[in-house]
């Protein structure tokens, strides 16, 4: 990490969860040019050491004090301390990239994926420069790796309809549940009675239905998401975005299993072609090899993997692809992509 | 296991694999009204001793010989091995119920789900009695799981289209990979290199592209038996089905997520009526407890497991539906269903 005598003053908000912690590690890879920086975390972390760079920082609890004097907030504490803190930070003159889903799909928000090749002009009037306050919204996990891949796609040929189906890994749920797939694992490879307590079930040799709530439509929060975080991103009412999302016993990272119709036709080589040049996205598909993107591929690395790109037989002509992506739901899917958002801000 | 006077001798071949195994088990569950019964495998496993109901058997090496006087064989020792002995035993007289992928898409060889739902009339000429040798052919697991759920709708509002990805268990490829799995675990967990032998990377909390070969148009032969067999249980070239098949770490069922389009309407309320009353098939889906299939709810038990079922909100009116079903692998994905096609041969 850059210390920076003219940089910004970064704050850090909810830096002892996964997230929190990917920010840091995020920041110092990326050499981010800050002033200083101040971590906040509940009362309940406050007063902790963490050594970061050499230098040892002591985790403030976050109050609406915490933020004066604060350029930028990275927020990931939950809905209900943004909903709490943000517009405080923001009254305060801090641009927020908030990482919960309380402001996404608010009006007048921006909702970043900040890839030239997605949408970084929905924040182009935000800069640090204007010296006001505002909010970012990261988008959720499953999103941000989906849009990615599609996006490109989606600017050359029009998506007309997707249809998603995820493998999600328990980082989503937090460290908690990564502790939990690793404790449960253990007890059912020693024939015990597995431990359920972020799951009201078995996750180790299982998967089941994402645990979010179901609506009186039958979908849960996260497909939700997926649904109109798409329409808000691609600034497109009319896409048609179905969605089942599954949890399943890998650690850190997400697969997507995409089908896509398009309006005009894309072949598999103009496909690939696409994809290859998009940032942020490596192309995996060697099929004489049986070599594709898997989470393990993916984790703790910044691409989303994208491969099985194949024109889908179910489809006339070229109007449809089958692909599969991958990305690291710490990384990509939540720190990474904030502070690719804070670095737009100059 | 029933023994009976007159009941037809039946063969087991493959008898000391995971589905061999299944067979046994489920001949047993059922009172299957067997006279005699053969386990038949491989050099290797010849010479072995079972013990079955209170009686040794000896484990015979499977020739030419080992079909006089069969009445059925069940099969499940692998495509080249149906292909060698199949038409052996054919010739003597016997019905074979063939596990392998051998004979599924030859013509004139009925692909049989026996559930009065799907398609048992598909062998309605071929009997016991007739004494006269034939083969009938399992689906795929994949396929038997999926098309359990999906035929009824079908029969009712015909599907146009259908979008399935499948989160596919460890006993698809057999004991050892079942094996592989659980030592791969302990090995990742004690922070040790995982050993892979059966697959060519890491399985533990991972997920990967379906392991069989992938063709010239990008398909791999799990996801070309769904789209092929599908149309030959339903005798229905028009039925257009893409499929993504994925290995997840899950010891023996399988889950498919499942996106359907309609040429006639067919509503929510309509499609869990239906679902209800199919034979085989039991309904899990409680929104209000985010209670719905799962690989553990479903293994070593018979039936197929639907739940998620909802209207597709990317498609107009009530066209559209989305489901997930999980069936354990290798019972009702095989060796039940064999089982099954046995009993109908009166």
């Amino acid at each position: 990490m850059a210390l920076s005598e003219n940089g910004p003053t970064v704050a850090v908000v909810g830096v002892t969860g996964a997230v929190g912690q990917e920010f840091l590690s995020v920041l110092d890879d990326r050499d981010f040019p800050y002033g200083k920086l101040k971590l906040l975390a509940s009362k309940r972390s406050a007063g902790k050491h963490m050594t970061f760079q050499d230098r040892d920082y002591v985790v403030e609890e976050l109050t609406d004090e915490s933020f004066n004097g604060v350029d930028i907030a990275l927020f990931s504490a939950g809905g209900s301390i943004s909903k709490e803190f943000g517009p405080v930070a923001v009254d305060k003159g801090v641009i927020v990239v908030d990482n919960s889903s309380a402001f996404r799909m608010v009006d007048g928000v921006p909702l970043v994926i900040p890839e030239a090749s997605v949408n970084p002009d929905a924040m182009a009037h935000i800069r640090l420069s204007n010296k006001k306050g505002a909010l970012i919204a990261n988008p959720n996990c499953s999103t941000i790796i989906c849009l990615m891949a599609v996006t490109p796609l989606h600017r050359h040929a029009k998506v007309k309809r997707m249809v998603v189906s995820t493998y999600q890994a328990a980082s989503g749920a937090g460290a908690a549940a990564m502790a939990e797939l690793e404790q449960q694992t253990r007890e059912v490879l020693e024939g015990k009675e597995p431990t359920c307590k972020i799951f009201n079930q078995q996750y180790a040799f299982n998967l089941f239905s994402h645990n979010s709530s179901v609506k009186e439509n039958g979908y849960n929060e996260e497909e939700l998401k997926l649904v109109k975080e798409t329409r808000k991103i691609w600034d497109d009412d009319e896409v048609r975005v179905t969605a089942t999302c599954v949890r399943v016993p890998v650690m850190r990272a997400h697969a997507e299993s995409i089908n896509l119709q398009f309006e005009k036709p894309v072949d598999e080589e103009t496909a690939r072609q696409i994809l290859s040049s998009a940032n942020g996205v490596t192309v995996i598909d060697d099929r004489d090899a049986n070599s594709f993107p898997t989470p393990l591929k993916v984790s703790s690395t910044d691409d989303v993997a994208v491969g099985r790109i194949r024109r889908d037989l179910s489809q006339d002509g070229h109007h449809g692809l089958d692909i599969f992506v991958c990305g690291d739901q710490i990384r990509k899917g939540a720190a990474l992509n904030a502070v690719q958002i804070a670095e737009k801000l100059w």
